[in-house]
């Protein structure tokens, strides 16, 4: 996690906030025995932080998240003036796009499932395949896919200087800068904004936070399983999972379907062949809200997803029981969603470039996949 | 206009606050002279309210609107889970797209430019020929339109019967009605939301109301221009337009660029020989958000589109200080723009249809005129 402890809007910062929940935890022990369940649940995962997160190196500020969020929403931002941030991470539909593969630039499908955006601030790194160290860096991808949104970095600096509402936006964004108007700068404040969209107390968090009733029986047993059969072992931590890369089959490769041969995941990053097929573990925060599954968007139900994953990474056969148990307790990870204001945004000056929703060079989605620029 | 004076949202009605504005002119006149002006402005125009209109047999609830916002947003009532009213008439743009014509399904083309939602309950009818007696009858078009947003009245009532919260929010939003969840209420819901997006206290406005300084002495001449030029005989009322058909090119027609001889306009809606090339004329409310200007979208620049105005409706070889002027004055007309927070939307079930992204069968523009749906 990229987290520091100071910023002018973060007030605790997600480590401070999960030793209040221990202290909650072990006061709720002193009155009633120890239940073990509840404690092995606060070894494993932290609750998500009420308050806005600090970035590292990229202070929060109250200017910052409010022209993060005017870009997030600006289609401008891309070639054809239609496609924004919220087009593929609809911050009204659980931070994704609910939709197998993304509709980008030409109506061209991208190769992988949208993540969704909701406490990405908390993933260790961004992407299916983890090839950028942090929001700021993810950020600066999807405008320029050819198959997202199309636009170069000159294009999206053409535009914002076009109008003067921008410009003061970036001077009062990043005050003291020669020249705050950059491309980086658009990506910061885009992960400004994005950092406040966390989800907070899902009932699960609740529950680690010492409300051992708000579980039920059932929802209890599927959060033992869940760390039993060794789910646990990847999807831990604040976000259930998004902290490191494991192979899709650990134990056995789902079939073509699920797992297409032609996307390798982090092996193009790295080149390393025991990376052929690796990804990082998905966080599993609201999970309920961002069907279809998987880095390939195959699979719509939850339930098959958790049986899918109980073969290719445990070798465990789970019972029907077991999977409605499991998928029971996932649901719990649903939190409060963020209320967000869409912006009023600035009008296009006779500066602006005009809207080109041509499509230059088409590409096929298996040449897509080569392009990191265009791959989730 | 399609309003009733009681409503359980609406306060004043929009004859009301004329009323009252009327009123506030007359205090000012005892104080000073007689502004011919400030007088003859009054008689032409009217602000827009400050408060919810009330639509004829709608009545404007805050259930109904609640639910209004929700579908405005929902991609899923398109055939792709792609494109929502917002794709087409974006609250953050001057509710509007800002293209050329606006881009739908399978990324095809529609024939017409977006017209602006924004104050859109006040004009006499809806579409650029006015065939939509109402935005209820309105929004039902887009929904179905091929190049659009390619759905069906059965696919959308699938999509909102497959989610508990979606009945929820119809029963509440109807009630008393034996099956609230109709596609007739589907429109009706869209139309209370859009009654509600109104841009009222534009500086026009605060001077109509008897705030004489507000416009500087090139906007006071452009308004002067505007009603002596003969602008005002059909760009009157509330709207500044939206009331009344005419040709395009009353005097002398526009060139093919910009006036594409296969769309005739409200002749497809009459068959009356004196209807081709009629059009409704457009409400100028909040005009410098919304070029590209015409209904084929091809003029970007403001002062261009008073000049060709000029010579194709009245005759008119506009000086290039006139022109300054009252496109000076137009840009008077922009109002308070409505803050819509997104909503949060119910998730999609195991019964909800999944999205269909795929084309089925493509239609050319030129068909597409013919196509009544398809056409704005």
């Amino acid at each position: 996690m990229r987290l520091a402890a100071v910023s002018a809007l973060a007030i605790v910062s997600v480590f401070g906030v999960a030793a209040i929940a221990q202290d909650s935890g072990a006061e709720a022990d002193t009155a009633a025995p120890v239940d073990e369940l509840h404690q092995l649940a606060n070894e494993l995962f932290e609750p998500i932080p009420s308050m806005v997160p600090a970035v590292e190196g990229n202070a929060v500020t109250r200017e910052k998240v409010e022209l993060g969020r005017m870009l997030w929403f600006d289609p401008r931002l891309s070639a054809s003036g239609v496609l924004s941030c919220n087009s593929c991470h609809n911050l009204a539909m659980g931070g994704d796009d609910n939709l197998e593969t993304s509709i980008g630039h030409g109506w061209q499908r991208g190769p992988r499932n949208s993540p969704t955006v909701f406490n990405a601030v908390f993933n260790v790194a961004q992407f299916w395949d983890g090839r950028a160290e942090d929001l700021r860096t993810q950020a600066t991808g999807p405008i320029q896919a050819a198959v997202e949104m199309a636009a170069t970095p000159e294009l999206v600096l053409s535009v914002l200087n076009s109008m003067p509402e921008y410009q003061e936006r970036f001077a009062l964004a990043f005050p003291g800068e020669d020249e705050p108007l950059t491309f980086d700068n658009v990506a910061r404040a885009i992960e400004a904004f994005e950092a406040t969209l966390i989800t907070p107390a899902s009932r699960f968090d609740q529950y680690l936070e010492g409300n051992l009733n708000i579980l039920s029986d059932e929802e209890k047993e599927g959060l033992q399983l869940f760390i039993d059969t060794g789910c646990a072992g990847c999807h831990a931590g604040v976000n259930l999972g998004g902290q490191d890369y494991f192979p899709f089959g650990v134990v056995e490769r789902p079939g073509s379907e699920i797992l297409p041969p032609n996307d390798k995941g982090r092996f193009a990053v790295t080149q390393t062949a025991s990376d052929e097929y690796v990804f990082r573990a998905v966080p599993l925060r609201n999970v309920e809200l961002t069907a279809p599954y998987f880095h390939s968007g195959k699979v719509w139900d939850l339930e098959q997803a958790v049986a899918i994953m109980g073969v290719s990474q445990l070798g465990a056969d789970l019972s029907e029981e077991e999977v409605q148990a499991i998928s029971a307790f996932l649901r719990t990870l649903t939190g409060e969603q963020p209320s967000v204001e869409l912006p009023i945004l600035p009008v296009s000056t006779p500066e602006t470039p005009q809207p080109s929703p041509q499509v230059k060079n088409s590409l096929e989605p298996e040449d897509a996949v080569q392009d990191q620029t265009s791959v989730r």
